[in-house]
């Protein structure tokens, strides 16, 4: 138990570390997944279903990503109160820029969801055989022994396994796109990250520093709310119990909750 | 015995992780369930057996969560008493808003089967081998070898494995289903919790202050009636045995006891 | 031992957990009988043997369940001496909700063997293959390929596995049957719940706090109770032996005992 706590810890702080992680973990259900419960019908449904597998998942890890997002809920808790606030331009600009990062953070799962997919290969081989476009179709059959009714018969390909050489030929396209797709990924984050970081007004160790100011005010902050609520139940049901008033202690005011938050 | 408890308090705390346990223990269930007690009968009792399967189980799942919700029963005991209350428009409100909390959580063990279930597919094959509508038969029995009198051989399917065709169609909708299904779950969680806290007049900070002496309250109030009781019962018995006048220990009153709750 | 005694300590207290637990319990036995003792006998003593197997255990875990229970007893005994007080109406109607409360608790062991018993199947299976009603016969016949004799043929399918279709069935029938008693079970104790908390003069809370008392006056009675005897026991013996005087130990009369139950 222990031992899981300080791994959990590690990742989180080191973000880069827990990103792997959850890259790591995606990919390894995607195999899974792809081994146990994906079956190509192969007639034509491939499309859609291969589609499905390919997206659907990647769609509701995203949306995962936003949930269990803590910045996401401190962002967006009592926006509606002070949407007064948002119409200034600076606020508005500032809470896109943590809507982005927030979002940066949410896509490593679907994006290596994507990628191992497509690298894999099933989900593209049976979606593409699915296509209803000729021009793709004729493409495809024109390594084929049989030409006359190739189209119904491409259905098919993923089910029986005489027709390698198609199946070689998508396979490998799909495999082609995995790998562009994560150098896009690793190209668009790396010059994002360079943007963002060329335009800060402050040097790598102040950022560095103030990243983990914001860390431990954040701990603190967990561990003092804890305190400070386990003091106020105590005083409270204690007056209860024993029918006097209640000692007083001092609780920030609504005000002052938000201006730190 | 220790190291459960812990896992439970955890667990109990962090709401996103007994979610994930909660849908993580009904899946294994479901995988249980589904290879141990389920066998399609193959015969007009198909449609019937299929939908029992698919949706009693996730029926049951929502009941038990609302009888084991404590919050529900914080909700509605004494609610006949205090009918009066409900008519102001606020309380109705809030009572409401409440309601649809229990809910949301009572929904997770449910929507989780759902989609297991959906993704494995036993049972949707089963149910929709037994439709009698005659286009969605005409649809299924088009792959297949023999035309005639394909309507009542439909039911036999899921029990001869020799037209795998009409299976593997089947299963494929039925994953689609059960994607559908997960994306939606994902989507309508995110979309309420967004709104809920996009309107919440406090601040994020604030929210877990409030939360966290809410659990510490209901904690302390736990140990405090405990012990309270303890006292009473052991005066009341003392003086009962010892044929004395009972010392006086106060006790708050019953409007108290309703103000606090 | 101990953490033996800590399970069964936590499960008394906590009604929900001893519930599942029993529940547990009662699933596992019906389980290991059925692989065990159940033998369907495959003649016309097939109906009473299989309906003997699903409805007599549950009979007799109702009634295991009234022995067991404590409150039973705290409620039936001196009730013969005491029946003119059961004249008011208002005495009566506590006791019938007192009743039922126990008849609760007590229908949960016999609700689950029922639920689990229908959803294996044997017990049904076996009783269905006995039954005269030439409809019903009828009906499971149609299926099967030698339709004379099929009446007294019938009896024999739980023993000879070549008629998969009719058994199948059955089973399934079964299955279903077992699947809305379950829901029935849920339905209804979620509304009796639900009316008896709604009804309730006082919230939750309080409520809590009289069962903690409860339990706890209960203990401790046990605890004087034995202290109380072992004191009176030593002074009688002592005088006996020393033949001088008893001194005096001051004993709560009967009057005193029957107002505190």
């Amino acid at each position: 138990m222990d031992r899981f706590k300080t791994i959990l810890n590690i990742a989180s702080k080191q973000t880069n570390l827990g990103f792997g992680l959850v890259a790591l973990l995606t990919a390894g259900g995607e195999q899974i997944f792809s081994s146990v419960a994906f079956k190509c019908p192969c007639n034509e449904l491939n499309f859609l279903y291969g589609l499905v597998f390919l997206l659907v998942p990647a769609l509701a890890l995203l949306l995962l990503g936003y949930i269990l997002s803590k910045k996401m809920w401190i962002l967006f808790t009592g926006l509606w109160h002070n949407r007064a606030k948002l119409c200034y331009w600076k606020n508005l600009a500032t809470t896109c820029t943590a809507f982005l990062q927030i979002s940066s953070t949410a896509l490593v799962a679907p994006s290596s969801w994507l990628a191992v997919a497509l690298l894999n290969g099933n989900y593209y081989e049976c979606a593409m055989t699915g296509t209803n476009l000729s021009v793709y179709n004729q493409y495809l059959c024109k390594d084929m022994n049989f030409e006359l009714d190739c189209g119904r018969k491409l259905h098919m390909l993923p089910c029986d396994k005489r027709n390698e050489e198609v199946l070689r030929t998508l396979r490998s396209q799909s495999q082609i796109l995995g790998w562009l797709v994560i150098t896009f990924i690793m190209l668009s984050s790396l010059l994002i990250i360079c943007l963002a970081r060329c335009n800060s007004p402050i040097s790598y160790q102040q950022l560095k520093f103030w990243r983990a100011y914001a860390q431990e005010e954040s701990e603190l902050m967990d561990l003092y709310t804890n305190k400070h609520a386990k003091d106020l139940a105590e005083r409270n049901l204690k007056s209860f119990f024993n029918q006097m008033e209640p000692a007083n202690i001092t609780t920030p005011s609504n005000k002052d909750w938000e201006k730190i938050s």
